[in-house]
């Protein structure tokens, strides 16, 4: 299992008045890595939900901050994945600014029909991941 | 024509950096006022999306900032209609802390079917308005 | 240690293209109800930060998403204290939607300075909470 | 006066249950353009505040939504000075999709120092700018 990274630079709106990227915004920064990760597997989350009507909810988020981050740093988001069950998905990220792993966390992901079913992963998608 | 409005409360994400409000999120107030102007009026805004196909995007914004405002204070949102052509309606807002008017705003919103294309105002929703 | 409990409305801007509440907003309600909870005791947290220079900044936050939250739907998130230690308290949440559980969480805060450095909770802070 | 460009993809968080980019979002591009402008100009944002204590609050804010934008999109937010008097400027942005204009709009912003009070846009950042 590969990992892929993104990089992204804070925006304003991602502050506080503590001056530090409010807590939630971590978890939109998750989700765009993880599109990322299916992206560089050939896998366009986009497709997945047009194409096959197939839908990946999330069903817990975890996120352990370590240091704040600052507006208009440089943020680098890695992702794999963490585990893989029958219908399920566990991914792993980790947070780094300049090098250094500022925040982690995993989130756990259910396969779903647009009946809201839960279904296995198909096998194809399985491979690729 | 009547004006309806209502109360929230500043919430800690709603701030940035510089400790006040950020801009957009007055977009995102001006919304929720228009929706419990729909619902004082009789029409919830769910179902004349859910059961009527009906879609009111939004055409233009404008926010006229005056006085920043902050975490945790009690803002008002009045709204009411400004304006009701054939197939479009302008919306006004005032956001006021403590009786002061601390910015304001309109939308201009069409009506569009599923296929979004525009439709002329249904006549029960004119009369209602 | 007490429980209290917010209402809030979901807001069109805290859905998602899946027709349900995005992921990272119910850690939005969850500091909503923390706030809550510290005005409920008598403790402004606003005050906390300006006039003792005390800051909680989040260590953690969990979320388990059993039940997706639709536009307009009334949420109730109730709040309580789950554990106290020296400098660090940990919140749980239980979010409702008509008396069902739809997601539940935890939140870990640690109290720090304006340096940044952690400080014990003060005995009148504990005494309250 | 020269015109910038930045280049964003839509992240999941900032669709609707339309199936579309909610409103408020664009305001969001518009900063990080503006931010991109200041940068490539040689002045980063950042330090405009935290060593020059001057801060430019956003005064009035516009915009006109031509085609809606959805999930994954790529966007091009292009930013140019449209005015400057003696303490405000004023940008305008267009966005665009593809090499069309999906929506354009304008900001108006105020220098102020950390007092609040209205200044003069200093010389030097005026012959930047």
């Amino acid at each position: 299992m590969s990992t892929q990274s993104i990089e992204l630079r804070v925006r304003y709106k991602e502050t506080d008045q503590m001056g530090f990227v409010y807590y939630s915004n971590y978890l939109v920064w998750f989700e765009i890595a993880r599109t990322e990760y299916f992206r560089k597997q050939g896998l366009v989350y986009k497709t997945i939900e047009q194409e096959r009507g197939l839908y990946l909810p999330v069903v817990d988020a975890y996120c352990r901050y370590r240091v704040p981050v600052r507006y208009d740093e440089v943020v680098i988001v890695e992702v794999g994945i963490k585990e893989m069950k029958a219908s399920r998905i566990v991914f792993e990220y980790k947070v780094k600014v300049e090098g250094k792993t500022v925040a982690s966390g995993t989130t756990t992901h259910a396969f779903i029909n647009k009946e809201g079913q839960p279904v296995a992963i198909p096998e194809d998608i399985k491979a690729i991941l």
